[in-house]
């Protein structure tokens, strides 16, 4: 457990049923001055009536909305520098991203692109961002990435087959409108995924070296809200006491990683998503139980905990319940239908060293790892998923 | 259980042993032109050598720093405004409070002064505020307040026997450090008030009318942190362990009451602080079981929840069970030795009428409250202490 420990969120976080219609309500914490906002998103979420919702609000107001469709999914640095480009000289009071994590992640570092002579290579890493951006307001409608309260963005830089992040406290978003109606029409494969990823988030933060009580306290919580409701959701997508149990846990499981980091499952998920374009959730999710596995006798006591808040019982030695706890995530995958085999993927046997020496550079977040990887420790966790 | 809610904290958190050590590397979280600090405090805080820890680091980094001892407690309005008037000109780029709830709400109106052409009285209430303070630096020297992490700052107004609070985005910090080594010389007294307001702060956010999943995590996690430990550092103050959990759980108490409000033991407790000088935390200790006693019809269900964090054993029908948390509730004030005479304080039969008058102007809080209460039944609340 870290001594010293941080915590960084969102300014203003409103959640619930329909609090996306509290936005004209709540334009007013990003200050008195908002004409104009550009709304980032994809077609999907114009589609689902989304953006009209924000549209109608913010023009009672007379604010002026324009909206930018053009995010693509697990975005590059080129894509998100192409939509900069174009929307440098409109000025904008506000960007407000509503989407999963990929319109998340664009709206923030466009809103510090906004602000900062830099191209996104240079402020890759941590803290390398110098002025705060535009003020953001973040809408997620999957559950999720978490990204709405963290101080990180994942860019795909496809010239190095990388996933890399950009950690600044500027990438915290102002507003967050968190509200479960919006997932109800996600795709199961999409819940699937994206709730796996989320209760990772929560896992991986309360096995990281850097956990501390303060990320404890929402990994846990995230971890119980996920675990009672994942399979309802993928079941049962109407259901929205279990989307609102979802999208909360996905809200503490980035919180819970915005104080303690995610590990191992993140680092070697990169490499699967920057190369073969393997949805973030999906790679982290077949990657979970094999990383769990190869950490199994450094982290008993924790898997132990974890048990608790999944309802696992915990009336057997330490041992035999850290096995049950991972036990129930591959039956989650299973239930989840999530694939479990790279190769249909395109990935090959000859591929994996490649892979293997690019997630052994993710070391932001393998230094969170309670066990030690080194390049073959990686080898053999990709060889796993190649059946 | 709201179904719209809506959480704000201070933008970052750095909490841990020693943490009051890392302030010269987070003052860049501030931003980069900081030049002068002015430190608020009391004179036992100086003593104690807590400000020159403070000093020391700011000067290492060519920071300028004055302090200013002149904050009473249990601030009046003008108490606030004289300090005002003599720090005005002086254009101070950052206010660091260091010290108990008076100290760091005094610190918090102060930055807000010296931004807003307003007189106290102009902006108390909620959301009156119009613009942003100098920015401010939260250090509690008690578990505590939670003030650290609200919007919220309370002042006496002697001339109206009434404690009146000021809520408002702008009162958050920007910065806060929780380190328990500042609360190990707690004086005995204070460990025991502050720690059972932290206490209250929580269960009053737990059945508050504005509870929600947010408010009902952090109170829940505040209840079993404090119920763990607030016998262990009133009786062995130098357990660093129990002042770590104290100070979380006030944290934790500070983050609940924001998100879902305090109720009728704060409403209660604001007259016999404004009229008869009664600190904060005795107030609402002595009107904990009381104020639950008559709220019981409605909260049962909830403190039997509560019974869980306590670690009361719940194999009982549900009221009896409620029965034992304020049968523990009782125990503590009496085991933490908390007065439980309003006439020790100087309070007669007569002055119960204008107390529950003032209490009844409370509606903020009162409107928190899961039982209605009328001027009789305060009046009957109060008398129950006049013994």
């Amino acid at each position: 457990m870290q001594k010293i420990y941080k915590f960084q969120t969102a300014d203003n976080i409103i959640a619930g049923q329909n609090s996306i219609e509290t936005l004209k309500d709540n334009i007013g914490l990003i200050g008195d001055e908002v004409k104009s906002v550009l709304v980032i998103t994809q077609k999907p979420m114009q589609d689902l009536g989304f953006v009209d919702i924000i549209t109608r609000q913010l023009n009672e107001k007379g604010i002026k909305v324009d909206v930018n469709i053009d995010t693509i999914p697990e975005p590059t640095a080129q894509s998100i520098e192409d939509i900069s480009s174009k929307i440098k000289k409109a000025h904008y009071d506000v960007l407000i991203g509503i989407g999963g994590g990929s319109v998340l992640d664009t709206t923030k570092i466009l809103a510090v692109l906004e602000k900062n002579d830099n191209t996104i290579k240079e402020i890759l890493g941590t803290d390398l961002v110098k002025y705060p951006g535009t003020p953001t307001i973040l809408i997620p409608t999957t559950a999720g990435t978490g990204s709405e309260v963290t101080p990180n963005a994942i860019v795909t830089l496809p010239e190095e087959q990388l996933k890399i992040g950009m950690v600044s406290r500027y990438l915290l978003p102002k507003l967050v409108l968190v509200d479960p109606n919006l997932t109800v029409g996600l795709p199961k494969a999409i819940t699937a995924s994206t709730g796996m990823d989320a209760f990772i988030h929560s896992l991986e933060s309360y096995i990281s070296n850097k956990a501390n009580p303060i990320s404890d306290m929402f990994a846990m919580r995230s971890m119980k809200l996920i675990s009672s409701s994942i399979v309802e959701a993928y079941e049962n997508g109407k259901s929205i006491k279990a989307r609102e149990n979802m999208i909360l846990g996905s809200l503490y499981g980035g919180m819970a990683l915005t104080a303690a980091g995610t590990a191992a499952v993140h680092a070697l998920a990169y490499p699967l998503g920057g190369s073969f374009k393997i949805a973030h959730g999906v790679a982290n999710s077949m990657l979970l139980p094999h990383v769990m596995e190869f950490n199994m006798d450094c982290i008993i006591d924790r898997l132990y905990d974890v048990a608790e808040p999944m309802g696992i019982d915990r009336n057997l030695p330490a041992n035999k319940v850290a096995e049950k706890v991972i036990e129930r995530l591959r039956e989650w995958t299973k239930i989840l239908e999530i694939p479990q085999n790279l190769k249909e993927y395109g990935v090959k046997k000859e591929d994996i060293h490649g892979l293997a020496v690019a997630a052994s550079k993710v070391t932001r977040l393998l230094g969170n790892n309670p066990k030690k990887l080194g390049i073959q420790d990686i080898e053999n966790i990709y060889n796993k998923l190649l059946k």
